[in-house]
């Protein structure tokens, strides 16, 4: 006797979901992964109905993934309407590609978007300031630079582009390596900004959301895989912290003893962030003075960091 | 020119103690752990200074370097007072030369104690429990069974001896344990129980302190080592759950690397608590019907599992 799908019953299984012990087919995986991406979007009430939602899309597995799910999705509500962000961040050798890539995925699947480099909104390129900061031998690694600047960057098209939402592909993995890294920095109240919908907090703030918050990042990319979507597969040549690559590799064993835990330690943080919240009082945000974009102090995070580089440059 | 202790600039370096970058004598590092012993008791006021105190000593060298320095402490304090007690679980081979080895360290230090047997107490060994729970194919984990038994016997024996507090040898490293191991079950409520002194919260429970638990477990190895006290060193045959085992191992290997973390993880635990016991509220303790020992329930956990192994054996 030949085995069959856990599911359809039909088809060879191709796939063994080990925290479940479902074994399932090509066709039925997909669908299980486009489901679970249903489900997140209605257990944490991430869109409305007539949102318009704006998807980062970077050109690596996750993000095109995403790109397809939410596309599919849309078309189920006539009112809803995507677009995609591709922020260029200005890395020799690595973006110019997912560029590329990126842009073939939104021709195919027909949606509106914008390609917004730090060069044009910054005056820099990544591996500008990543040398401007190499040679004043201070300052923050590569890696925190492009996250407060492309955070930054990401919300402006989306107001641009007038969507409500902004969809961010990150995964099961990276939330539950977020949770550990805060908890390891100390970082605790962190954990209760990690949360899969972000609260509105100020009108010029789009709302994020992460309907992948629940997908094991080795899923979305045999998703990638099985509906031949291509993608970039080579490595920012800004390795990310020592920290969160040794939490990575620490979680992905663990996960491969443990099945089902790295989803554990995600709802362990949403108990830790319910309680946290209730005891946080909500900060209200700013206007930035210098550009009018929101901020919890006087001035905001980037351009503190755009007048530092000018200092240094000049 | 030759290396000298950071502390006292004299004598050569025997530990290299990586979180804080000190090179430190033997004398110097001894003191360090006594001294860090006295603070953690200053900052959790773990004790008054004329309570009396009971420390619970297996005979490995988290709870003889506890005894030892609890004895010291002791003696600055006229009105406080110390005993010793020693939990025989009934574990073949394994408890019979531990319980010697603390024998020789109370004769030793002149300490007063007792040596109290799940036989005599409960009627089984845990060997026994072990087995019977065995051939029933269900029932908890050896390790379930002795930590629910072991944590009443001490609590008896505390109240005999009229003891105020129960000091056990728990060190950073169990704590930090414990903390992971509670995300990693989802178990989050119970990182706000894990603390180094227990409230008062019902008179039938001695409050229990954790003196050692800002103290990495190799510090308490090296401590027992350089006083040349005689520990055991086998491990116990029920060897622990997989999941801590391999929470150790990480943790080990993420110290080894960066070093400081454990106790990072023990702080952004006490932040959670914090929180958490805003959020919760404080369970009121009752009297169990049966034994008339403090209870979260009608009949008590002891009671309960003691029950359940009756109706097995008869």
């Amino acid at each position: 006797m030949t085995e069959t799908c856990t599911v359809c019953k039909r088809k060879p299984p191709v796939y063994f979901r080990k925290y479940s012990g479902e074994k399932l087919c090509k066709k039925c995986f997909c669908e299980s992964i486009e489901e679970k991406v249903r489900a997140t979007i209605a257990k944490y009430e991430m869109l409305e109905f007539n949102d318009k939602t704006m998807i980062a899309v970077s050109g690596g597995k996750d993000s095109l993934t995403l790109l397809r799910i939410l596309h599919k999705i849309e078309q189920e509500f006539p009112k809803a309407e995507i677009c995609a962000v591709t922020i260029d961040e200005g890395i020799k050798g690595y973006r110019d590609e997912a560029v590329k890539l990126a842009e073939q995925a939104y021709a195919e699947l027909d949606i509106e978007y914008t390609v917004l480099s730090f060069k044009e909104l910054y005056g820099y390129t990544l591996d500008e300031i990543a040398e401007i900061a190499r040679k004043r031998g201070k300052g923050l690694t590569p890696c925190a630079y492009c996250g407060v600047l492309r955070r930054r960057a990401m919300n402006i098209a989306a107001k641009k582009a007038n969507a409500t939402k902004l969809a961010t592909a990150h995964t099961l993995d990276d939330e539950a390596q977020t949770v550990l890294l805060n908890l390891f920095h100390g970082d605790v109240w962190r954990i209760a900004r990690v949360k899969p919908v972000t609260d509105e907090v100020h009108g010029g703030l789009v709302r994020r959301i992460k309907p992948l918050c629940e997908v094991l990042e080795r899923e979305t990319a045999l998703y990638a895989y099985f509906k031949k979507i291509k993608f970039q597969s080579v490595p920012c040549p800004y390795a990310g912290t020592a920290l969160r690559n040794d939490i990575r590799s620490m979680l992905n064993r663990m996960e491969e003893k443990h099945p089902g835990i790295k989803y554990t330690v995600f709802r362990s943080a949403e108990k830790i962030r319910e309680a946290l919240e209730e005891s946080l009082e909500k900060g209200e945000l700013r206007t930035c003075e210098v550009c009018g974009e929101p901020t919890v102090g006087r001035i905001c995070k980037v351009c503190e960091v755009l007048e530092e580089l000018r200092i240094n440059v000049e």
